[in-house]
């Protein structure tokens, strides 16, 4: 029998402790899948009212004395393996935001960024970037102190980026921003000159039955999915994956996106649910269960995304599904749905981008919040340096801020920091690509059959699922495929695949 | 402005710090909700595990000095009105529980009871009542125990009945069922020797499309309810109501019910939700937000499970929608589908008896629990007792063990002392209904438009709902409506009612 992956008597004590915690974080899982599905719309007083309770509570089970100081026993145990060791980082990367961020900082920092989140709704309403700037003005004080009760060694942004992403720093995003900012841009040249460029699919332009494209990613989960009794999918105002616990994983899928979007936000979510459903039946329970890291977490969404859901072979195998949703299906033959699904054109919103010009979007936010911070430039010229930017980068530039400045929600929410995440996990999912394809063969020939498709999902599984939070996401990397983390991957495989297709 | 129900500032203090227990049944009913509806069926360890800790940490919370020491503070002092009296009241119910049960009784009963429970269920599916026998046997030795634990006056079945109706006592019970036995039995020869009687409708035969039944059930609610939104309906296996915080209520209906089952548990579980809808807003967040009387949360579901659903006048008015649900329905007149739902017939399983039959169907249980509490029967013996019970009572007797005593979840679950609760709160709802007349007409007229029907649940607000679970069952019934409580006005609206119908 193989021998199990927290084993150290210690670490048991420990986690037999941290299981209530576990259990809190649990029902406040549920609790936020609920409020974004089913809850009855008077109910988000009491919501959160229990929230915040539960958020207090937690806190103060994680700093009691018995549970401080099992912790500190842990961490003097001699021959931990891996997992345990992650065990105890994880737990004191917790510890960190609890110690060094007063109560009154949390306080006033919630306070201003659910207010900033309604002056955030209302200005993308009005499209009036006024509303919302005290606000934001407010939310880069509060986050700039916040930089510094934290600590970081050479960059304000550093502690910012690693609330998001452990480890990771402002001079590693910004080296892998200047490999990628170049060559996306010629190669967004190259394919706005071909002759087979085009701004708009006549397929976009169809009306769809939304019953029969909800039954359509049923059945695409049905189908990729080996096991529907711990998976399932529900609607939402915004699509989210979330890992309520073992054999407890749920996605959801706007109740209004067309056909295309629906189809690859399930496929986007699915893959982030997957990493959680293949995690180490040992690591349930724990703080190593499923992935913290968001580029681990995106590098699995935009690989099921992108390299199966844009697949010509996979959209073939369902093509009869598609067929279903809407007879005018028919007249397109797999080709031209291809196409479309492939559709590269530069655009205004970020959420609607494809695969190339997805991370110039990326790229615009981290160069305005890495100046932010730095305080190079200030939040009333965002507007102005937000539309200069578009236009340098991608040649167009949005006529309002709706469509600019005020479209995403991660600056109200007070999240600074993040958005490289989803860009270097793009990068991540190009690497694991690579190596798959070395060791199983290309991966459009394996998604032509279910048993392909298992055939990956054991790989991910090997190589990153079953190991939680054990490892950061470049040295999960180097662990499983000997290589170091870079763009050259996701380079590699944009030009050869838009190139064939532009 | 009216003063706060809640307002003494030490009774404040403690409902601050009884926040976070409140918290914790919050995410407790949610996930309870939650198991039973959308949850993904492998995710059930990991809920159990979650629930067993929310249990105990719920506990330790409530067994807390400082908590303690708070409600001390709060027993002395004076001029509290009947909520804060009643805040201290059900909190000190609550440590009795957990100060007089020992954890090791609570973890061998929770043992005993879910190994019993899956025995049970085996045993019905088997039809085999030896496989039941032995955990049932340790079932009754286990609920003897608690109930010299948790002590009583005259009878240990006091003890049992107090857990689900507090203050309630065996000698109450017994005067209550002695009161409806009898003319109970003359009601039921009587009926059965009318030239109508009939063991079945024709209406029973059809069959039904599911989907048309939950639009139905769906239309009920919004034809009978002011605000759809706080309230919801989903499918489960059996049917529920739950209050999982202020503006947060929802029901379940059985996903394969027939059209008559559907709508009559529909009716029911929104006359429970009603009572906790209507609660007082000071009252939230407390522990007397709500019911918590089995009595007079049974006397809101059965009122208008009965007196409203099974009207004729009622009936009329949804006739239109009944249709719709089935074309065959048109077929049959009003009075076709008001018989049909008032159909009096003795049969076996309880769940399923008519308005008259039902309380028969209580009283061997009650005999029955009774005498085993006692040590006058033995659990080996039950069978054969309870073919005799209903043979003597009913005049029809059970093939099978199966469709008699193991039809029941409730011994299963250690739950001795429950079924009284079902025919008293059906009794205390015919009390409701001769005082709703008397002020304010015949229910039957009242239910003929949408206003009448508001002014029933306006008064169910002031004489009952708004007071949440402040008075005990006979104590609100005395300072609504000025009279003791007794089974008379439910036997002479039996009487009144099927002597017209056959």
């Amino acid at each position: 029998m193989e021998e199990k992956k927290l084993n150290n008597s210690v670490i048991k004590e420990l986690m037999e402790k941290y299981k209530t915690i576990w259990a809190l974080s649990h029902f406040g899982s549920l609790a936020h899948w609920d409020l974004n599905t089913y809850m009855p719309e008077e109910g988000i007083e009491s919501r959160a009212e229990a929230l915040a309770k539960l958020a207090v509570l937690s806190q103060k089970m994680f700093l009691e004395k018995d549970f401080l100081s099992l912790i500190k026993k842990a961490e003097n145990e001699k021959e931990l393996n891996d997992y345990e060791k992650a065990v105890i980082r994880l737990l004191n990367r917790s510890l960190k935001y609890y110690q060094k961020l007063p109560p009154e900082f949390i306080e006033e920092f919630t306070k201003v960024t659910s207010e900033a989140h309604v002056a955030w709704k209302n200005a993308k309403e009005q499209d009036n970037f006024s509303l919302f700037a005290p606000f934001l003005e407010k939310i880069v004080e509060l986050v700039r102190k916040k930089a510094e009760l934290l600590g970081y060694e050479k960059h304000p942004y550093d502690a910012l980026l690693d609330e998001y992403e452990e480890g990771l720093t402002t001079e590693e995003s910004e080296n892998f921003f200047s490999q990628i900012k170049e060559p996306l841009k010629n190669l967004i040249s190259y394919i706005k000159k071909s002759p087979k460029y085009k701004e708009e699919h006549e397929l976009e332009k169809h009306e769809y039955d939304r019953e029969k494209i909800k039954a359509f990613a049923n059945f695409i989960l049905t189908y990729i999915h080996y096991n529907m009794k711990h998976l399932r999918i529900d609607l939402s105002p915004h699509p989210f994956s979330t890992y309520i616990g073992k054999g407890d994983h749920r996605i959801t899928m706007r109740p209004k996106d067309n056909f295309a979007k629906t189809y690859s936000s399930t496929m986007h979510e699915y893959g982030h649910a997957l990493y959680d459903i293949q995690t180490h039946e040992d690591l349930h329970y724990s703080p190593i269960g499923g992935g913290t890291s968001l580029i681990i977490h995106e590098s699995q969404s935009r690989f099921w995304e992108n390299f199966i859901g844009k697949s010509k072979t996979f959209l073939a195998s369902i093509y009869g599904e598609m067929k279903k949703i809407n007879p005018e299906i028919e007249k397109y033959s797999i080709d031209d749905i291809y196409h479309y699904i492939n559709l590269v054109k530069p655009s205004l919103i970020r959420t609607e981008a494809d695969e190339v010009t997805y991370h110039i979007h990326i790229i615009i936010r981290f160069e305005l919040e890495k100046a932010l911070i730095e305080g190079k430039i200030k939040v009333s010229e965002l507007p102005r340096i937000w539309k200069d930017k578009y236009q340098e980068y991608l040649g167009i530039s949005p006529k309002t801020d709706k469509e600019g400045v005020l479209q995403d929600i991660h600056w109200s929410q007070g999240s600074i920091g993040y958005f490289p995440t989803y860009s270097m996990g793009t990068a991540l999912s190009a690497l694991w690509k690579k190596h798959i394809e070395k060791e199983l063969g290309k991966i459009d020939d394996l998604v032509k059959t279910k048993e392909g498709i298992r055939k990956i999902q054991d790989w991910l599984k090997e190589k990153i699922h079953k190991h939680g939070a054990t490892y950061l996401y470049n040295e999960l990397l180097q662990k499983s495929t000997g290589e170091s983390f870079s763009a050259k991957a996701l380079l590699d495989y944009l030009e050869e695949k838009y190139k064939a297709i532009y």
